[in-house]
């Protein structure tokens, strides 16, 4: 009987289209890829494809806007954002998948959250995290750790690779560490060869480099398109699907110089990557892509007060003419800059800056912020506008992609904390509020409640913070940051981080 | 046999869906709302939900975005973008309604090219125009009028009286003629009880008030909500369906003047006649609304220099509360200042510039250009940048809604010039080149091929430019910016209206 209802059911389905919520049972295999191009207005896209001559990839997948403000900020920061993103949760600055609570003292404290990537390990999927900047970064850190400030670094990173995740490419080898149940890789070389269905590679000791300056300078980092490549091998051969983030990192870290041509540079590199996402996704058409930039930054317009009069008489070129003649970013031409400035002159050139007088050129040598001067330059000869060298508060573009197999894409003006319930509906997972309850347990709570005595060791020379409860001769520990517990002198693996505020421990059930 | 065939399609059509084109055919009643806020950048609306403290009607409708540049400049103007958006052709700086071509003699003029308003009327749709500018400025221009300029009001206005259109609401009584065909009124209570089908009413000789001033000021002129309501009653007498263009202007005259005040009153004026729009809409299911802005303007951001560090942390209110305590607009407020001066301290606290020392408003008194210094000092309280007291180049939201009955909806990142053909699609018009070739004849050529002499009358005092045509007695005479020709001094109509660029005449056929 039960049998004859489930096969009628099928009859249905595939006769008369699919009841609603039933497009989850086709298959085990959907994925997600988030792809954040950290801290781009529209006007960098629109100068980006001028730059280029030619349509970007994410012009064929526009398709709204997104709100970006965070909890007490009309204008959020890339660690309140990305949390808003892979929790769901608006949360104040420099939190790291945290929302903020009050101690009894009055003190703002964070409580860990459950994001996106958590939900899709829980769940079996394969997860993987790449970004240019250190993989540690706000953007990345927020959508596979939890920490009180997005400036700890090594906290981060340390979580990281306990957290589990499949896949990691990026920057900050100097804060990551190594799991010896993954592989390690430090070259573009092993990263093209690498055909594991597990990879963790560091390609540089901070930030990997500007994609321009890269070509020129650092041939042996990857780009943003090669790491993002590579990411869906490798987290494709899981059968269960996957959840991928990727971020640009560096169009914000060029915004906050008002370095126009490193925007550029940032933008098109991203799109590269996004020209790989959706290939991808075409093939597959069991794959939500998303990509938005998760607030502005700088500004910056294609017009400023030279173009008070003459904006409707400048062609295109009188923008882009001046960046072309730039091979590397202002950050790119300064590293090349000896320390008696006597090659002043070829940092000038090569950074598009070309036609000085030798007065101009002496007045550079002399100048204390370098790179302020040239990017000031540029701007004057590109015709280009900015405000300021922190972010902006309006809404951004949404960019989306699904094929047949992805009957619930993100569109229209969405507040970006609405993210995340997509992922979680293509991807059938369990509700992030419900996984946050497992997951992140309070520590002292849980085990007094049980009769053991509690302790917090704090941090010394040797040893990492740990919560340890004692019962009965029993004496069960947790190290902060990590996926283990050790129970009478014995590590046995915990199934998520343990989470440690300053103050409170969080643990898995 | 053939009626039978018929029989056949349509229950075919009526059991298994609709043929791909048989949409037009349910109803000859499909409408067309067009709205335009002039000059606004995504900061400016996002900064106006902050000031509204609640969702706009616009987010409810966000689709995607449009590529605003013009024929020859990354940045364009009003006239190109409005000529694009009603015509389909890129064009270039101030042509309304005209693409350029090369004379013999090298030199660059204008040819006229049909607009969707014409090809709605063409098929017997009633038509309307609506602004809060002058009717005749840019945007409305385009989609009503042909001239090589947009700074010819008087010649645009003449067109417009004479181009059959059945409603015009806006500013621009001195630019205007009155056409004894259609009821011309004056004020808001006129336009209140107005309940014929046909309608001009003109409520300021110039533009329209800011919306803010409106209230406190004008409060005898109507709002662009009321305008817009009233225009739809009007229009939707008409069982043919209707074309209607609506423009909320001033939000880039508040742009240009770099006054956040005037920014935010005129998003919200604009807000809340597509709220109208969209209610008519979504109750008529046939129509498609399509709002968007022509280019952004400015370069306003939330977040300034001010806020380089301190961003992440400048709650809604920084930005909001001094915008808030202006009860005018700097226009507004500067309009009620007394000759000597005397009263600068309330024109002051009018725009919202409280506080201020005795000292300060005495340097005030002596300002050369006190609306700048007035706009700079609320920029600075309010944490807004600006980069450009000029258009800016980038890419701007699309907003589009239609209900059941509009199954071609513009989204994702579409060219300006694609709108007009998505109006000509939902209306199922005949295309915009066709009517070009039968609205605009070069008048020269078509006469002297059937052997008539032609000469051009040039302006002089009594009258307008004619072009006009002699064979075997007969004279046939073309008086510019009219619908009507005289044949051997007897007045007849013509469908269209004859256009003269300086050297050439076209002629309805």
């Amino acid at each position: 009987m039960f049998k004859k209802m489930i096969l009628g059911v099928l009859i249905y389905s595939i006769s008369f289209g699919l009841p609603f919520n039933a497009e989850a049972s086709i298959t085990n295999r959907n994925n997600v890829i988030f792809m954040v191009m950290d801290g781009t207005n529209s006007d960098v896209i629109t100068l980006s494809r001028h730059y280029k001559g030619k349509p970007l990839a994410l012009d064929e997948i526009l398709a709204g806007g997104v709100r970006t403000y965070s909890l007490r900020s009309a204008i959020t920061d890339s660690a309140a954002a990305a949390t808003a993103m892979a929790t769901g949760h608006k949360t104040i600055v420099d939190f790291i998948g945290m929302v903020p609570y009050r101690e009894k003292d009055q003190t703002i404290k964070g409580r860990p959250v459950a994001n996106v990537l958590e939900a899709a390990q829980e769940k079996g999927l394969a997860t993987g995290i790449v970004a240019t900047a250190p993989i540690q970064h706000a953007t990345p850190a927020a959508f596979s750790a939890h920490s009180i400030s997005r400036h700890n670094l090594r906290e981060i990173g340390f979580q990281q690779a306990h957290q589990n995740i499949d896949v990691i490419l990026g920057g900050g080898k100097k804060y990551s560490f190594i799991n010896k149940d993954f592989p390690v890789i430090y070259t573009k070389e092993e990263l093209m060869r690498s055909t594991k269905s597990r990879l963790h590679g560091f390609f540089s000791e901070e930030d990997m480099a500007y994609d321009f300056d890269r070509r020129r300078l650092h041939p042996k980092q990857p780009s943003l398109a090669e790491m993002t490549k590579k990411a869906l091998q490798t987290l494709n051969q899981n059968t269960n699907g996957f959840f991928l983030f990727i971020e640009g990192s560096k169009v914000d870290f060029a915004a906050h110089k008002n370095d126009p041509v490193g925007m550029v540079s940032e933008v098109l590199a991203f799109d590269e990557a996004v020209n790989e996402a959706l290939k991808f996704a075409k093939n597959d058409q069991q794959t939500l892509l998303i990509a938005v930039t998760d607030h502005g930054n700088s500004g910056l317009t294609m017009g400023n007060r030279q173009t008070d009069k003459t904006y409707p008489e400048t062609p295109s070129e009188k923008f882009i003419t001046p960046l072309k003649k730039a091979s590397l970013t202002v950050t790119g031409a300064v590293s090349q800059l000896k320390q008696d400035r006597s090659n002043m002159r070829d940092v000038l050139i090569s950074y598009g800056l070309d036609n000085l007088s030798r007065v101009e050129i002496e007045r550079m040598k002399n100048e204390k912020d370098i790179e302020k001067a040239m990017v000031q330059m540029m701007a004057k000869r590109a015709h280009l506008g900015f405000t300021t060298r922190g972010h902006s508060g309006e809404d951004v573009f949404l960019y989306t992609y699904g094929g047949k197999g992805v009957p619930h894409k993100p569109q229209g003006l969405i507040n970006n904390i609405e993210l995340a319930d997509y992922v979680v509906k293509h991807l059938n997972l369990p509700p992030l509020s419900e996984l946050t309850k497992t997951r992140f347990i309070p520590a002292k709570q849980h085990f007094e409640k049980q009769g053991f005595k509690t302790i917090v060791r704090v941090e010394n020379k040797n040893q990492a913070p740990a919560f340890i409860a004692e019962k009965n001769g029993q004496t069960i520990e947790y190290p902060s940051n990590r996926n283990v517990r050790i129970v009478n002198g014995k590590e046995e693996p915990i199934k998520g981080i343990t989470i440690y505020n300053g103050s409170m421990f969080w643990i898995p059930r």
